[in-house]
């Protein structure tokens, strides 16, 4: 633990062990992004700082601003601006991040408490506000407003993407379409979007930006089919780990989709009951995952996820081999294989 | 009532009487805003537009976009981009109050049920947070760094300011200080942000640049100061309209901060009971309200909102007479004179 400014921060020494070769590759400029986000995220009105710090600070694996980083050493790029712009990106998810629990109504984030439940949804609105106006002061000193257009871009599409997702919630009609247009919106926007700032900065063709943004995006949604899988997966749960939190909160994700289509009637009963009129029982959960593997769903899930890694894979043929390359496409693996 | 893209618009026909000479001056170019807020605030997600239209439409009187085609014309403007750029305006602040009315838990705004009393507080976040993406994306377009700085610092000292004052709230050891500290963030910061962006479109010298800012500054706290004053004025309840709003919440305001520091000591242990414990009884609005006038609180309060109209017309002093500077500096009086 570090203390700065008055705040402590989980030191990155122990991320998921799969992220670790690409952030030992990343490691100077992650801890530089971390001086740029503490130094920033201060405020005259010490609860910001608390408040912020929290969730900054929480022992999240930084992915968002790692891509930026890994995407502009893959870019050849020399320069600093990627530091600030990946605090940017950070900000930005810290932002989103603060308004879900709130809109979730959640009370744990990776096992700690919430902002919202140590300190009521009042400030956690207000900071995420706070958070969300430092990242464009971040942009703006970076002068660069082909950034502020992709950044701007993705949080008016992330925006959209949530309440999209709020108006599918507890739909068991929700088709596949609608589940990866949210997708798309709410996970991937802001992967694609750090991942192109990356060549962005580097001022690189645009046929590499647009390689990294294809890169960015499908690994986003592959990142989240995943972790929407986990919430369902037997092995998370004897790892130890939460599982059916989306399931508790009625969230329609693909392994309900699928399993809902391939539903006999009585069993769309039970969907329904479960999620749309939300009434549970205790045993609910484990006939929910009995009778996705009943219908081989959490398989095919997978297999979604893997079409997604494998054009996220596909994204980054261009670029020459290097170690920053082949850990950015180790990660995808990872991420794929986490479900296993 | 107009209907664009199936939103209906409740007409600028109608602003509060005394904003009316000021709003003829910039008539076409409103409306001109007002397209451009409608066609912007559109999305796929239907329930943006509606939520959003629902907050935009309901008779705001556009007071700060206003304030940016007035100070354009004032600086001799001749193009167009002050129309959107008053569009962005008007986005940030509907963003602050969807927020506020999420963060104040309110259910009433200008008489009409507030966008979290009709769908929930979960879209009226993330329909915030996406109509100041749209901000965001508009300034970009527009082009000028300088103004996405004015806009992105003015943000920033927004969301500090609301939280700033969540932590004053019910706490009648908030000073005078803290209460103008509160102002100048919350609402000020706007104020200025909007008439500084007239002269920087016209790219006027700095001095009117700033100026505009000191004027709207200025205005903006004279402008609050008499807003909190209403709230405790026998005059608003003659004429039919809510008071005590303010009191119900616990707000530490200007009047309540006087007539707390002329109390005697059951004086003080009724505004603590009455807005630190909350316990209030029917007739305890009516009995905050007779302390006040015997303390001259409310006329002391005035005075203070006074003062800040002063400096606010002083700031217009080096602009040659025109009808706009006039509509201007009338304004102001008005501002201040409706507390009588």
């Amino acid at each position: 633990m570090t203390s700065v400014a008055g705040i402590e921060i989980v030191q990155e020494s122990a991320p998921r062990a799969a992220l670790e070769p690409l952030t030992a590759l990343v490691a100077d400029e992650l801890q530089a992004v971390n001086r740029v986000i503490l130094q920033h995220m201060n405020s005259q009105v010490s609860l910001i700082p608390q408040l912020a710090g929290h969730i900054i600070a929480a022992g999240g694996k930084r992915l968002r601003p790692i891509l930026t980083l890994a995407s502009a050493q893959l870019c050849g790029y020399q320069g600093r601006r990627h530091i600030h712009l990946a605090a940017c990106v950070e900000f930005i998810h810290t932002a989103t991040l603060l308004h879900d629990d709130v809109v979730d109504q959640s009370n744990l984030r990776r096992g700690l408490a919430t902002a919202n439940a140590l300190w009521g949804n009042q400030p956690s609105v207000l900071v995420g506000d706070f958070l969300f106006s430092r990242a464009f002061q971040l942009m703006v000193a970076d002068g660069s407003l082909k950034v502020l257009k992709i950044l701007s871009d993705a949080s008016a599409v992330i925006a959209e993407g949530e309440v999209q997702q709020l108006i599918t919630s507890n739909d068991t009609a929700t088709s596949e379409k609608d589940y990866l247009a949210v997708v798309g919106a709410k996970t991937a926007a802001l992967f694609s979007a750090a991942c192109r700032i990356g060549a962005v900065v580097s001022e690189r063709p645009e046929d590499e930006e647009f390689a990294l943004e294809s890169y960015g995006r499908n690994f986003g949604i592959a990142f989240q089919i995943i972790d929407d899988l986990l919430d369902y997966s037997a092995r998370q749960a004897e790892l130890g780990k939460t599982i059916g939190d989306d399931f508790r909160e009625g969230k329609i994700s693909l392994p309900v989709i699928l399993a809902f289509a391939r539903a006999d009637d009585g069993e769309k009963a039970f969907w329904r009951r479960c999620l749309e009129s939300m009434e549970q029982s205790e045993s609910d959960l484990t006939h929910a995952i009995e009778l996705m593997r009943r219908h081989g769903v959490l398989a095919d899930t997978a297999a979604y996820a893997r079409a997604y890694a494998s054009d996220a894979r596909d994204a980054l043929a261009a670029f020459p081999p290097s170690p920053i390359k082949k850990e950015m496409l180790d990660i995808i693996d990872f991420c794929v294989e986490r479900a296993y």
